[in-house]
């Protein structure tokens, strides 16, 4: 089997620690494996198949001979350094926002869209988490029934909002049950000019304020949605909400078939033979996703699948994944693997 | 003016404790006040306007010279004394889903349909707390536009399943602090088979699952939601989820209003100008309700307006208030306030 020099760029970060992770779980056959990381924290040692290696700073020589470079640093580093490895003739995974939107870079969900693998011209861009896993939900739903509308209401996790969010978390909670003042620093969003306590709240903020009132993350599922899943014409409107909980996204979703007369059995049937889908769905027993049993999964989890009481062809969906592997680092390993599988990477 | 003998039913709950509190806050025109709860809350001593005043177990006999009895202990409370205290003479308003639905009670939320108050046959039902914020803010919009369609997703505090889920979310957070297991015992529905983690978590179960799949708590939503606004005709669907805050419930509502070209700021100025409804909207400045600035209040908070990018005369709104105050005793107290304005209690 042939192998490969893959560079991990943002080694440290959340997003990049679980890349590693599974680079190592996926037995990823790799030649040399170069960890990346800003000046900061150049220097720390990660353990990697039995071996310590020490994570560099990004430079421009930093990809010389290198195949595969995974991207989880930030757009800026993303901006900075992705076009370099281009260059020096790796193919790059980007984990960022950077080149989502760029009409020659692919945005690729697996189980959704492979085929657009064989667009790429050295840059890939992985979606934002809370896209993800709500078209690898929708993506079968679509292909056996059409989809006319989407409407999302999610309830996020602090991971997607880096480390230092998911500290915040745990200081706040445990100034709270010392009965101290709750201080916030980073979330809703780090570098924002206000901050409020994230521990039992809710934020109706996740990214920064665009013009039109919607916020980043918003528009980032409404455009991400619609390019995947190549439906320009998909009607799509999304509401972003921080929770305190560290890992999983959680999702509220409405959706409008184009077929009539979909049952809930109907998709329940479609959802179970779907790729990378569990459906858990009993009311019964209680048997429904949630963000704490679904983290450090790699599968999408869709329950409470319930028709309209009122729309002829609507459908309520509660889907949830854990949105640092399905929604980043597992989707960016998926992604290289299928570049390996479909003759796509060249060493 | 006149004074009124009063009875709390139910008054050491989460809800009852709030009641007698708002009672001496409103300096509401009380002859004499008498708690009554279960024998086992019973001979507890609360404080109200400097006396002493001991709760009393609730029998037959209670309610003799009652002119009001603000019922907050239980459907199986309600439907065992309420009509006692109606044929004692009292006028109750009733806090539990226990009479709601009844075609001879009417279901009121003062800003929306005081006049239906006039209706009452000695009960008057107080409607549940995420749907007495929604149809609060919704009646304005209603009445200007006119109102087609109602999509809710629910965040929803701990305390809106009582004092033992409040107890339970502090216990669960504490266990996480010092990294002892959690352990689980009442929510999502004290008395249902399973029992989740709520501490960082998110629960998509409110009140026991109906045969149709839908939770009780959403069809609440969606049959009180019609009552109230007499609405049969309009659309409502609903998905309601525990998360792990204390107080307020926020919802995510899209809307679909009748009058075409309607402009986010024509929706900001009827929300400025509505009865009970504070606007704060303001994103370039990070303005927007969160449950924790909410709670304590008794107004309903609107924020995140703007306008669907795809539907024509979609508008999505984010819905919070305190589920214990305007979701519970505030309302009920409003409503004793206003039977007193219209003339409909006698002493």
């Amino acid at each position: 089997m042939e192998k490969y020099n893959v560079a991990v760029v943002g080694a440290t970060g959340a997003v990049g620690e679980k890349i590693v992770k599974l680079l190592e779980e996926r037995d990823f056959p790799i030649k040399q494996l170069k960890l990346l990381s800003s000046k900061r924290s150049a220097g720390t040692k990660v353990k990697f198949n039995g071996e310590m290696i020490t994570i560099e700073e990004a430079t421009d020589d930093s990809f010389q001979d290198i195949d595969l470079a995974l991207f989880s640093a930030g757009g800026t580093v993303s901006k900075r350094f992705a076009p370099e490895a281009v260059r020096c003739g790796a193919v790059v995974v980007d984990n960022t926002s950077a080149f989502r939107m760029d009409e020659k870079v692919p945005l690729v969900v697996p189980e959704v869209n492979e085929d657009d693998l064989q667009l790429h011209q050295g840059i890939i861009a992985n979606p934002n988490c809370s896209t993800i896993q709500m078209v690898t939900a929708l993506k079968p739903i679509k292909d056996a029934f059409g989809l006319k509308r989407v409407i999302v209401s999610t309830y996020q996790a602090v991971s997607g909002a880096g480390n230092q969010a998911v500290e915040e978390l745990r200081k706040q909670a445990k100034q709270f049950i010392n009965n101290e003042e709750i201080t916030a620093e980073i979330l809703p969003v780090k570098g924002d000019k206000h901050h409020y306590p994230i521990a039992f709240n809710a934020l109706p903020q996740i990214d920064l304020f665009q013009d039109n009132g919607y916020t980043l993350e918003e528009m980032k599922m409404i455009n991400e949605t619609k390019k995947i899943m190549h439906a320009e014409e998909l009607s799509v409107a999304a509401t972003c909400v921080r929770l305190p909980f560290f890992t999983s996204h959680a999702e509220s979703v409405y959706i409008e078939v184009e077929q009539d007369g979909i049952t809930t059995v109907d998709i329940w049937k479609v959802l179970e033979n779907a790729e990378g889908i569990i459906l858990q769905d009993n009311p019964s027993i209680q048997n429904y996703p949630t963000p704490i049993a679904a983290s450090g999964k790699k599968e999408v989890f869709v329950g409470r699948v319930r028709k309209d009481l009122d729309q002829q062809n609507g459908i309520h969906l509660w889907i949830v994944s854990d949105n640092l592997l399905k929604g980043a680092a597992w989707n960016t390993v998926q992604i290289a693997e299928k570049l390996i599988e479909k003759g796509l990477l060249s060493n």
